[in-house]
């Protein structure tokens, strides 16, 4: 299997960058590949050329990227300080030391604050430097394409998600709050083995429902409510993301018939996901379903997203991405209902597209369940 | 008490900004003080002009941004799309209306991203106005000076933190991970009424706690192991932040002196704190109490910094801060000492600078706890 770093710089080469500074934090994750080395601190660079990999970081992570480091391509470079001047610094360094090469093309992410980018600007101007070229997703399209190793956390990290799911199920009572089935579910996945969370979980009962990103709070779960769960575990530095919509005690009629259509409108998509398919193809083919169910511009939100080391990565299945699937991307697929003031519905898996197909991660039923 | 946003628009006329876009989720947050709205993702943009305060938003937040906002002057707007575009669309039309009076000065955050200001560098090209003026931490400088409201929330996630420290005294034993001891902190956190976690919780043993920023995993407590607990709690939206250090069993001579050192240093820096300090004063006391214990140069960190809606704000106790501190600034001392390969050791209480000196939040014990 080719390294990541391997892949980056095929890429920069086709593209004529000599020199890459990945400087957002789930790139630099992906890039070194260092376990137990990041926290949640954007507090470092990666700088790649055809022949250096450096990890500019401070003193707080010498040891532990040293450590990871051992024995593979990347240097540490634990010296601190702002990372534009590292950079300007090296460049010039370099430069001055190969002359008649000339200043290697740097690129730099556009996903970088604005403070840090005038940082940029002005210590190449104080080096003579020319500017740098500014790149948007450089990495993320690569981290789009995943390889077997982040597969299989993601799938470590669904066998999380599923057993919690499993475990709230058996546990939730009418008569709990939001937050209570929240902190449960949540400890459930961190006793599962989860390293953490893949983002704050969602318990939306009732007419709480209908807003796609309820925060969970006191409202009690009632007889004959819809629950809207999503949730995701970490693990191996991968996310994992499933929506499930319970009922409690029993499922209205209206309840039964928004249940079906999404079902069937989540079905319908992962049997047409495919190398080709685009994001936006398979965003309509959901929004046709829910149509004809009677549920039309009821959706509000995109089918589906990229999952990884974020949660919302490339590619997108929205109506935007006409840009064709290829294997390797992992995506959501989540159609859902919202009737304001009344429910809230939808139903998520996850899972990889493969050479043929799509194969699902996500192992819990996609039968209406009762509680 | 005044309005943040009243506070701003003061702010703003002293510095000559008619119009202030806010696209930073945190300063979107205090400007707003929006309840049970937001959640991580910034989707969000406040603009506020002298006679206007409009949230930009999109749909999935349109039901729970117009409650929050009802009867306050706060404005909704979930029309989604870029914010970019919004401001343009909005700025020109609004210029329309009133010919004559020019268009008014637009600031903008120097946190967003430099993809975010390219979309606003061309939606204002495309309309004719002149290019924003770029702030570095304008809302960052109003939010250091916390309220009574933002004193409480902190105090009561503070309580949490100093009631998850004395049940996580009573439940570590040698041989259990760090892991083990992490997860039963940040569930004991979540029991005890937390909203969430200011941070992933550090459980740093023996030589781990030298690195400050360890991260918990499968190494067992020994027996004389120091084990750095740094945690905190977020309640009504405000983090809490301590450090304690403890010893399994007991104590090594060298584990004392170090302890004492620590100690000797957070209780020097919170009985010199009062307006008029600055934190580059603050940090060299404790700077200055280490070496004269023989742990000169072992600190390696800053002492400490400001606390709030994040867990990292302004005014930072460090030796780059030589502005004076004021009261309502809420800030940790948190002196350490990491002896590499050993062991690490930390003190960390919060609190607020009054008019006469430094009120600790902090309630636990400063006596070294052998367990």
């Amino acid at each position: 299997m080719e390294s990541h770093l391997n892949r980056m710089r095929a890429c920069m080469r086709e593209e004529g960058m000599a020199c890459f500074c990945c400087t957002d934090l789930s790139n630099v994750k992906w890039l070194t590949a260092f376990d137990n080395v990041f926290d949640d601190e954007p507090a470092h660079l990666a700088f790649v050329s055809d022949d250096e990999a450096v990890l500019h970081t401070d003193s707080r992570y010498a040891d532990a990227a040293c450590r990871a480091a051992c024995g593979g391509p990347w240097k540490v470079d634990a010296s601190g300080g702002f990372h534009a001047r590292w950079v300007a610094d090296k460049l010039s360094r370099d430069g001055r030391k190969a002359p008649g090469d000339g200043l290697p093309a740097l690129a730099i992410e556009d996903s970088m604050s604005l403070a840090a980018f005038r940082r940029f600007e002005k210590s190449f101007e104080e080096k003579e430097l020319p500017p740098a070229i500014e790149t948007s997703d450089f990495v993320l399209k690569l981290r789009a394409v995943k390889d077997d190793v982040e597969i299989e956390a993601m799938k470590a990290a669904q066998a999380i998600t599923d057993a919690a799911f499993e475990h709230i199920v058996s546990f939730m009572r009418v008569g709990m709050t939001e937050r209570e089935v929240q902190l449960e579910l949540e400890e459930a996945m961190r006793h599962l083995g989860a390293e953490g969370l893949a983002f704050s979980s969602i318990v939306a009962s009732g007419a709480n429902g209908a807003a796609p990103h309820s925060i969970p709070g006191g409202k009690v779960l009632e007889s004959g409510d819809m629950v809207v769960l999503d949730f995701g575990a970490r693990k191996g530095g991968y996310c994992s993301d499933m929506t499930r919509t319970v009922c409690m005690e029993y499922a209205t009629e209206e309840a039964k018939r928004v249940y079906e259509a999404v079902r069937t409108a989540n079905e319908a998509v992962e049997r047409m996901l495919r190398p080709g398919v685009t994001g936006a193809e398979a965003h309509e083919l959901a929004e046709r379903v829910l149509e004809h169910a009677g549920y039309g511009g009821k959706m509000g939100h995109g089918l589906g997203h990229g999952v990884g080391i974020d949660i919302h990565e490339q590619p997108n299945l929205s109506p935007r991405n006409t840009e064709p699937l290829c294997a390797g991307n992992v995506v959501t697929v989540e159609p859902g209902v919202y009737l304001g003031g009344i429910l809230g519905c939808r139903l998520e898996d996850f899972g990889v597209i493969t050479p043929d197909g799509f194969e699902v991660f996500t192992q819990s039923t996609h039968e209406l369940v009762i509680i």
